[in-house]
């Protein structure tokens, strides 16, 4: 086999594999939107029968042999050939590492696992559900030390969902925000009036608020020939196909918050999908870089944009005319304050903008001392409340609204939560080096033009696939490393000038 | 391997097989359903993987060796294991005994003929479709001859639609309805007006339509928790699991006949998808016996059923309340007798349940022809235009309207159209059995009670799967043979009674 019949050989066996494993998506998305209740059982026959096939062609030992043949071979690599020939070894090399019966187990455990949570979280009982976390930490552990003994094994847990990244690199930077972001958020908390009323002061049917969510998705860009918006208890975002992304979005008739930026923070991830090189669908130079830059793509437009002064210059005239009544009583500074409300409260994914990232701080500190063996699982509920009450101040009532609120660990996601705040700070800087390329930004957002700042992001992060691993991207495109700067800024800048008549 | 080895691997092959299967179900629904329309090109390469991986496990050699040991082992077989044995058997010569090179042939010609179908028929010109006809006939012939060559070919072509069924058989039947069918008809529309109104008076919105048709569904007895029903431009019902059947349907807002026998019809199919046995989901023994038999359940439901007088005593209050103004005018006679309308038309699809049979009859007769040798390609359009005559009256305008109105033969179809007539013939004598096993039928159906039918079907056709093939199954049930005499019965009852004030 020549070189590049070897290449060749990867590719197609990876489009291929691509193809099975979108036809996990749309099995997904049916299940999430419109399968009958009744049709759950063998929904998890029919995934389960897809993804032993995907793991069995993931596994082939042919790629292997294609794998060393490829890195072998002399002569020049495109780009797009050359990232993935790097994503397709990491990814082998994680699968085929780590031994089927520890795979099992780790399945069989985390099935178990996630049920016990349920129950624990329901009855704020911590205790029933420490044993489980205790052997998810032990499997999470090997299963680490598996793909690399040499590292800090939280580090090799974080590379499942931000390829490259360090624990250290993403303590470093928390830790500069870490007082930053508590003082802010004391501040704005002590002149800030209560959050009394919801923003909109009747209900607004859902088919209504809809109407206007999707009309707003497309002049934000978001191709609705090639997706679609529809309705679920979960909201998520999820890729069928190379001109098939599908946005969910649930609606709340008392606050047309929830499913407005419910819609914009889906539609931010939706954006990235579409704008992904389609030319290159299936490999990883055609796929997202990481979690952590997904969630910069949906919180750049849910908060940078969606939740601008700029913005409802623009939109809030619109919403007050399809909404009647509802909004009659509300002027657009006060709506603006409204949708920008700022305060300390236990469950993360109600949190906004400010305090959302020291919920994650908490986390990741948790995590990796779990990890490391220096927390063991039995402290857990004390760690959370002490760190919680430097961090956010209220003292946590119950493990439900402390250490039992998330569904992650129950899963044996251990490393992903650290995404969500980078998320953050990836979005304040790309944001920032977009407005300064593109010079009036808030005037375009002003007038509901938002191709320029699209077009910025296709050309800096969508197209780009997976060619640079996160740091890279973040230097590459903004010329500064991963920092806390942007986001300190951003959050600053709007505060100021928010929080004292809040 | 032991026998009993033997019989499990085959069960667990072929219930792995029906998971993959039933995902391209999934993307099927999905694409006649919510799939945005940018998505198509890369749907057809997910069904075409999933196609792909299916044909190579039903054609895995291994299934032959375990067959030819499960055929032969000795001792006792359940009903159930002895029919799947049969129908692998079956299914597995019909595709090993093909030769790639033929079935690709195929999919390249019959792919290329589709397209050449719809502007053919756009055109009215027969002459630009005849060359890919001919092609189609031929290799149609040629899979037969692969299969059995010593059978009638169309023989063998039938029996990818209604397995054991003889052209012969269907022919003797279809002359026993030929003459006193055309006689019926003429005698009808002598009679009859020329149907003026539709059924409703002004305009009903689809979301009413809706509504009370899925209300109608739950009372006939289909579970909704099991089940859904959608909008789609071709209305059809498909089954994605042993609790998932969704019906589809679309909706004329000047005509509520057309959803609402269009719901009623794919209801009917969906009724006989979730009573097959769930334990046997995934093999013959769980599945349906043919087309013809599911077409008789469509039919039975639709015609027999919902286009009775005693359905209307039950239902014609609240469809009248349902449509507030629409159907101010009209009585509960007169709305029976408009859903009743009998008139010779040009297109199949549009025919009512009398004209139907004899749309039917003349494509068999062509097609049974064609693949004998004894009608060339080119002489179709004056055939069928003959023929038209003789059995139904007017003379066929052009061939959009004649032999080109249908897309079967361009799908490579052939041999498929004769199931639509046997269900019509299947469903009468069926319904004949069960008011004979039930007594008061009529009167629990103008009480809107369905449970005794349902039940009835349940056990004699649901229940038992592809225990039998369907002429077994009709002799079993009803004590005769096929036959046109029940159709032709209940035709000339209802007739007899509606038309002479039609």
């Amino acid at each position: 086999m020549t070189d590049d019949e070897c290449y060749a050989s990867l590719l197609q066996h990876h489009r291929q594999t691509a193809a099975f494993r979108s036809c996990q998506s749309v099995l997904h998305w049916d299940r999430e939107t419109y399968m009958p209740r009744a049709a759950a059982g063998y929904r998890a026959e029919q995934v389960s029968a897809l993804a032993g096939l995907v793991h069995t062609r993931d596994t082939d030992e042919r790629v292997g042999v294609w794998l060393a043949q490829s890195e072998a071979a002399a002569g020049g690599r495109s780009s797009a050939e050359a990232t993935n020939i790097r994503e397709w070894r990491r990814a082998y090399d994680r699968l085929v590492k780590v031994p089927q019966s520890l795979v099992e187990e780790t399945a069989r455990v985390t099935s178990m696992a996630n049920q016990a949570w349920i129950d624990a979280r329901e009855h704020s009982d911590f205790t029933s559900f420490s044993p489980w976390l205790q052997q998810i930490v032990q499997l999470k552990c090997d299963y680490a030390r598996c793909i690399d003994d040499g590292s800090e094994l939280y580090d090799v847990l974080l590379d499942d969902y931000e390829p490259g990244l360090k624990a250290a690199a993403v303590a470093a930077v928390f830790d500069e925000l870490r007082t930053p972001l508590a003082e802010l958020v004391g501040r704005i908390t002590s002149v800030a009036a209560p959050h009394g009323d919801a923003v909109n002061a009747s209900p607004v049917a859902a088919d209504t608020q809809r109407a206007f969510a999707v009309d707003l998705a497309g002049k934000l860009g978001f191709d609705l020939q090639s997706g679609r918006i529809d309705t679920v208890v979960h909201p998520f975002c999820t890729t069928l196909g190379p001109n098939d992304v599908r946005v969910t979005t649930r609606w709340d008739e008392n606050d047309i918050a929830v499913g407005l930026f419910g819609v914009i923070h889906e539609v931010g991830h939706g954006l990235y999908e579409q704008g992904l090189p389609a030319k290159h669908w299936g490999t990883p130079a055609g796929s997202a870089v990481s979690l952590g830059i997904h969630e910069s793509q949906s919180r750049l437009w849910e908060n940078h944009v969606a939740r601008s002064q700029p913005f409802w210059r623009y939109f809030f005239p619109e919403i007050k005319k399809r909404c009647g009544t509802a909004l009659d009583q509300i002027g657009e500074d006060a709506f603006v304050k409204a949708i920008n409300h700022v305060a300390p409260s236990f469950i993360r994914v109600e949190a906004d903008e400010v305090t959302y990232t020291l919920h994650i701080i908490l986390r990741f500190e948790i995590e990796r001392a779990l990890v490391s063996g220096a927390l063991a699982v039995d402290d857990v509920p004390a760690a959370w409340n002490e760190t919680f009450r430097d961090l956010l101040g209220p003292t946590v009532p119950n493990d439900a609204h402390g250490c039992l609120q998330d569904v992650h660990w129950s899963l044996g996601c251990i490393g992903y939560f650290p995404t969500y705040a980078l998320g953050n700070l990836y979005a304040a800087q790309f944001y920032d080096a977009a407005a300064n390329d593109i010079g009036n930004l808030d005037e375009q957002t002003a007038a509901g033009d938002f191709t320029a700042l699209l077009a910025w992001l296709r050309k800096h992060i969508h197209a780009v696939g997976m060619t640079h691993r996160s740091a890279d991207l973040v230097r590459t495109v903004t010329g500064t490393d991963l920092s806390a700067r942007s986001y300190l800024n951003y959050l600053r800048a709007k505060y100021g000038s928010i929080a004292p008549n809040h």
